[in-house]
């Protein structure tokens, strides 16, 4: 085996994590100790709560170290095993890090990949945390009624290209806002949404207006901001909003300022409700199973943008921010 | 029978209605028609939504027209009937009117007083929207556990005295904010709350630490403003924000700004959920029933702050809004 590459974490970035907040050293590769055992990583991800997870901000996890492996969600294949209950061969997603080899006592094992006639990739996407965070943050606190107008927020997204398509599924009519013309068609050609929005040109306002003339019944947003504050508005009595990601707003520290939503949320009955994936393990394999009939069935499309080798994990979360990528944006090892 | 004194909306008000925005009128005693009935009034309620009732500001009720007599809801008995419904000497509380006597074909009244064993002004406050907002705003959307810390804002008012003493009964720690040291001795003394905090007094962080060492995990609100922002501070993860007045606002025409809630709810995976009593209509008996249960067995205490005379009502919705007034305002009519 050759050695180890990992990304560790430089120092700590104030607002958004750069290429140069990271740098890439090498280790040995581990050996697994009694109830351990070794993954050879094939994919790592790249997600905008990793923003979070290295901010000093009180957050919903703890911060990653300096000088520690970046805390990653990874898809790879067990390669030696003195654990029980993994054995050589089985496909795993977890919180393996941004590294070619990790090793695991099965407590950062998100779970083991059973769609093997599926993509290992899928796992970290439209089958992985993204797909998940869709379904249960739709299903769950969005509850979709058919007929409903389901407006979604960075909509060609991993997360909310999910979102959009899940509501049609449920009998939804679905508007997808996004920024720019590449991805506005993605929306309306490979996602299918009714109606998509680009919130980089003309009015957004009128544009809502025009997209959602029986107004919005949920909103499911990954955005915070002015694109949030523009949505709102046009919520029906009975709404839900879905707080599912901030990614436009670049620092929280302190709070920035926004339109007081109280009198709003009020007149309309609306609710508003704040997701965190993790909350849901307990219910994966029921979410994973539907996700991936869907997929199968040709009934949930997706995307990937992969960048090949470890040296691009880096700069690959400040691309994110940018709106660089189109479709999932993932990391394979080069084994 | 004499004449029928009412009090009409003169002008629009921008902001809060003070007494210049009414005028008294005298309008003869109308005589029921075919399935009509007249309900002499004895007790007019005061109430912070009226605020909205007068607003021309989108509202999710159309605004009282100039010359109108004003929207408020009063009890009283039927004094003769042509409405196979309704008996003379029927006890009722509805939306009859600032005025002595309301024609009515039923459909404004909001339930048929059946506790008659009890003070027929408490159909409206401790039994009546007062309570029933109480009960239905904590009960279904802040959803207590035992244990959890409930805070409450206008803590020793009419809705607020009932949300804390309910959260009591259902084994939760109770703090309650409210203006000024008879208010919260009030909070203490008459209400049993935990603990109670002066807002004008001092650091309203540092009371809230010293009264939720456990942190907050539902905030009953009725005001927005700056007392919210303190306590949203201070929620723990899957807390429960239930909107219910935003009485510390004067104006939201143009909406307010205030702190960004939305990474805080994201963090805490927060609900916050607006009220409206109306929505519940179908469940008043069930709320009404226990609530008067509650009163007679002394668990559940009220205060009610009474002026005599109809022509009290005009400046009383801004006496509210001063919180001049030390329990439920009611305007007691001279028969």
């Amino acid at each position: 085996m050759s050695a180890n590459k990992q990304i560790l974490l430089k120092s700590r970035p104030d607002g958004i994590p750069q290429a140069e907040h990271f740098e890439l050293a090498s280790a040995p590769v581990p050996e697994p100790g009694d109830r351990q055992f070794l993954v050879r990583n094939e994919f790592l991800s790249v997600e905008p709560a990793m923003r979070g997870w290295v901010s000093a901000v009180a957050n919903y996890s703890t911060p990653v170290g300096i000088g520690e492996v970046m805390r990653a969600f990874a898809a790879g294949t067990v390669v030696k095993s003195r654990h029980p209950g993994f054995a050589e061969g089985d496909k795993l997603m977890g919180m393996l890090g941004w590294q070619d080899y990790a090793l695991s006592d099965g407590t950062n094992i998100t779970r083991k990949v059973k769609e093997t006639d599926l993509p290992l990739s899928l796992s970290l996407g439209v089958l992985g945390l993204n797909g998940l965070t869709a379904y249960f943050g739709l299903l769950d606190l969005g509850l979709p009624k058919p007929g409903d107008t389901v407006v979604v927020s960075t909509a060609a997204g991993s997360v909310g290209s999910a979102v959009g398509q899940i509501a049609k599924l449920m009998g939804c009519r679905t508007v997808g806002i996004a920024g720019g013309a590449t991805k506005v068609a993605l929306c309306k050609d490979a996602f299918g949404y009714d109606a998509a929005i680009d919130y980089k040109s003309g009015d957004l306002d009128a544009a809502l207006k025009a997209a959602c003339p029986r107004g919005v019944d949920v909103y499911y947003d990954n955005t915070s901001g002015a694109i949030s504050d523009a949505v709102i508005q046009h919520i029906n009595v009975g709404a839900r909003i879905v707080i599912c990601g901030t990614a436009s707003v670049s620092s929280w520290d302190p709070w920035p300022s926004g339109p007081r939503i109280e009198r709003h949320i009020l007149v309309k009955r609306g609710r508003m409700a704040g997701l965190i994936v993790f909350d849901y393990a307990h219910r994966y394999e029921e979410a994973a199973t539907r996700l991936a009939q869907w997929v199968r069935d040709g009934k949930l499309k997706y995307r990937e943008d992969i960048a090949e080798g470890i040296e691009h994990a880096p700069g690959a979360i400040a691309e994110l921010y940018r709106g660089e990528n189109l479709g999932k944006r993932l990391i394979r090892l080069t084994p």
